[in-house]
C-alpha cells in the first residue's frame, strides 16, 4: 500500500446483502454516513443485524461504537449522488453488475470511487457499459467485512492511476489492508486459493476420505492457526531452513509432479453429494444457529487480532493502526 | 477421537530433524523421556535449538517448561528396545523409510506403537517390509509440532484396531489433537489440500499476477484468520445463512465448473521460476533469520491459542485440556 489512508467524507453501499451491510457497518464504525440502496425487502432486517454484529465485534475490540447515520434511499441515483465512494455488493452476475453500475456511472459524482465486491468478475469486463470506466475498480473484501481487514484491489483496463491511488487511500482510511493485485483475472487472488482448495475438499467428501468436520478440524488445529498470522511463502522459507527458500524449492520440486490431488478435474455435483455434505455439516455445526455461529466466529477473530496486536504483528498491526485513530 | 487420552510411559525418536526434534520436546514437556537416534552431526544441535524453542512457546503458555530425560542413542535397537511409542520421522523417500521401519520392528516390544510423520506416503506401502505391520500408524503432524495441536492418524491394511485406538490414546496423551483418517491416500488430508493452494500459488507467480508477500497477506489477513478458528464447510455454513447448507452448495454449484484455476496443470518449475520465488521470498521475509521467523511464528501461535482458550473453542479447547493435566 502506498498511499496514505483518508477516510472518505461520505459513501454509497449498493446492494445490503450480508456483505453489502457489513461494508455499510464498517464505514459507519468509521465515522462515514452511508447512503444505502437494495430493493429486496430483507435489506432492512439484513442491515439492523449485521450492524449488531459489528458493534458487538468491534466492542470486542475495545474500538468506540458509535456510528455514522444511514439513510436507506429509493434508488440508485439518491444514494450515489453526492458521495466520494460507491461499494458494489449486488449478485454475481454479469447483467445484474451492468444495470447496476450503469445506473451508478450515470449519477455519481465524476470524482467518486466505484468500488465492486465482485469475488470472481474482472474490472475490464464489469466496466463495459460504463460512460466513465475510470472510476471503477474491483475491491474484494473477505466476510465478515468489519473485521477482517483485507481487500483485493485491482483496476481494469480503462481505471486511471488516479482512481487506484484513491481506492487504496480511502479502503486503508476504513482501516483495511488494501492489496493492489497487478493484473486482471477471474477470482483474484485469494479465491483462486480458496477455489483450489474448496475443488480438493469435495472430492475428499465425495471419495469419503474424510467428513466435512474432519476436514474442517485437519485446517483449525493445524496450518489454518499458522495462516491467521503468516502465509504459504512465509511458513515454508521457516520449513526450508538456513538454505532459503531457493534451496526449499529446489528440494520440493519433484513432489509438485506426483499425481496427489485430485484438482485435474471437478468433482460433479450430485444429488447424493449434496445430500451428504448437507448431513455432515448439520452434524457438524448444526447445533448452532447462523446467528450464533456468526458471533462465536466474530468473538474468536477479535480475540486473535487483539493476540496480534500485542504481538505488534499482520493484522495485528492493521488493528494498532486503526486504534489510534480513534485516540 | 474416542479413545481416552494416556501418556505413553516412554518413547523413542528416530531422525531428528526439525519434524522429529519437535516431537521430542512435546514428548519430553509432557513428562515422557525419549530415547533419540539420528545418524546425523546435525542431529544434536538441531534437538537443543527445537528443545529451546518448544520452551519459550510453552512458556508463552503459561505451561511448566520442565522436560523429561533425553537419551541420545547410537543404534536403532538400543533407541527402540523398551518404550511405548516410536516415532519415526527420517526423510520421504521409500527406501529410507522401509529400511528404519525394518530395523524398527526388529526391535520394538510387540505392543509399542509405531507412528511414522510421513506427509505424503501410505501407511500399506511402508508396511511392506514388516514382520509386524499390525503396530505401524501414519501419525502426520504439522510443524511446530511442540504447539499445533492436530496429527492425521492412518492405518494400512494390516494396521490392528487395537493400535489405532493405542495410538489415538497415546497422541491425545500428548496434548495433541488426533484425526483419524478412514482411508488411505497419498497426502492424506490436510497436505491435499495445501498442495492445492501451494500449485495455484506458484502459477500466480509465474504469471507475473501477484509477489509472494502479496499471496501471503491476501491469506494471513483475510481467509486465514477464519480458518485459525473454523475450517472451510463451517465457514461457508455461515456463508449459506439459514437456508443451510444444501442451499449454499446448490447456488454455488455452477461456479465450480468455471475455469478459473489452473489446477489442471503443474508449473513448471524453470530456474527463472525458482530466483523469483527465491528473491521475492527474501524481500518478503528476509529481515528475519529463519530462528527469529519461528519465535516470532511460535509467539503468535501461542497467542492465538490462548485467546482461543479464553473463548472456549477449537485449538483453545485442546490447550485448556492439557493444562488441566498440569493443575
Amino acid at each position: 500500500m502506498a498511499a496514505d489512508p483518508v477516510l472518505p467524507g461520505s459513501a454509497a453501499v449498493i446492494g445490503c446483502g450480508v456483505i453489502g451491510a457489513a461494508w455499510a457497518a464498517r464505514l459507519r464504525l468509521h465515522g462515514v454516513p452511508v447512503r444505502a440502496f437494495d430493493p429486496s425487502p430483507e435489506a432492512n432486517r439484513i442491515l439492523d443485524e449485521v450492524a449488531a454484529n459489528a458493534v458487538a465485534a468491534w466492542s470486542d475490540l475495545g474500538l468506540p461504537t458509535d456510528m455514522a447515520p444511514l439513510t436507506i434511499c429509493d434508488t440508485i441515483e439518491a444514494a450515489v449522488a453526492d458521495v466520494d465512494l460507491i461499494q458494489e455488493s449486488v449478485p454475481e452476475r454479469m447483467d445484474v453488475k451492468h444495470a447496476t453500475l450503469s445506473a451508478v456511472d450515470a449519477a455519481a459524482p465524476h470524482e467518486a470511487v466505484i468500488g465492486s465486491s465482485t469475488s470472481g468478475l474482472l474490472c475490464s469486463d464489469l466496466a463495459r457499459p460504463l460512460e466513465r470506466p475510470e472510476r471503477l475498480v474491483v475491491a474484494h473484501p473477505f466476510n465478515p467485512v468489519y473485521l477482517l481487514p483485507v481487500v483485493e484491489i485491482v483496476g481494469g483496463e480503462h481505471t486511471s492511476e488516479a482512481t487506484i491511488e484513491r481506492a487504496l487511500a480511502y479502503y486503508g482510511g476504513v482501516g483495511m489492508k488494501p492489496i493492489h493485485i497487478k493484473a486482471e483475472i477471474e477470482a483474484h487472488v485469494a479465491d483462486r486459493l480458496l477455489e483450489a482448495v474448496w475443488r480438493e475438499a469435495l472430492w475428499l467428501v465425495n471419495d469419503g476420505i474424510a467428513t466435512t468436520s474432519e476436514i474442517d478440524d485437519a485446517i483449525r488445529y493445524g496450518f489454518g492457526l499458522r495462516w491467521a498470522q503468516m502465509g504459504l511463502f512465509e511458513t515454508y522459507r521457516i520449513a526450508g531452513g538456513e538454505g532459503g527458500f531457493g534451496h526449499f524449492i529446489r528440494q520440493f520440486g519433484p513432489a509438485l509432479a506426483w499425481p496427489w490431488t485430485k484438482l485435474v478435474d471437478v468433482p460433479e455435483l450430485t444429488e447424493e453429494l449434496i445430500e451428504r455434505l448437507e448431513s455432515q455439516s448439520d452434524e457438524q455445526s448444526g447445533a448452532y444457529s447462523i446467528r450464533e455461529l456468526e458471533r462465536i466466529r466474530d468473538r474468536n477473530l477479535a480475540a486473535m487480532m487483539l493476540a496480534l496486536e500485542a504481538n505488534d504483528w499482520g493484522a495485528g498491526q492493521t488493528l494498532a493502526e486503526l486504534r489510534s485513530r480513534f485516540r
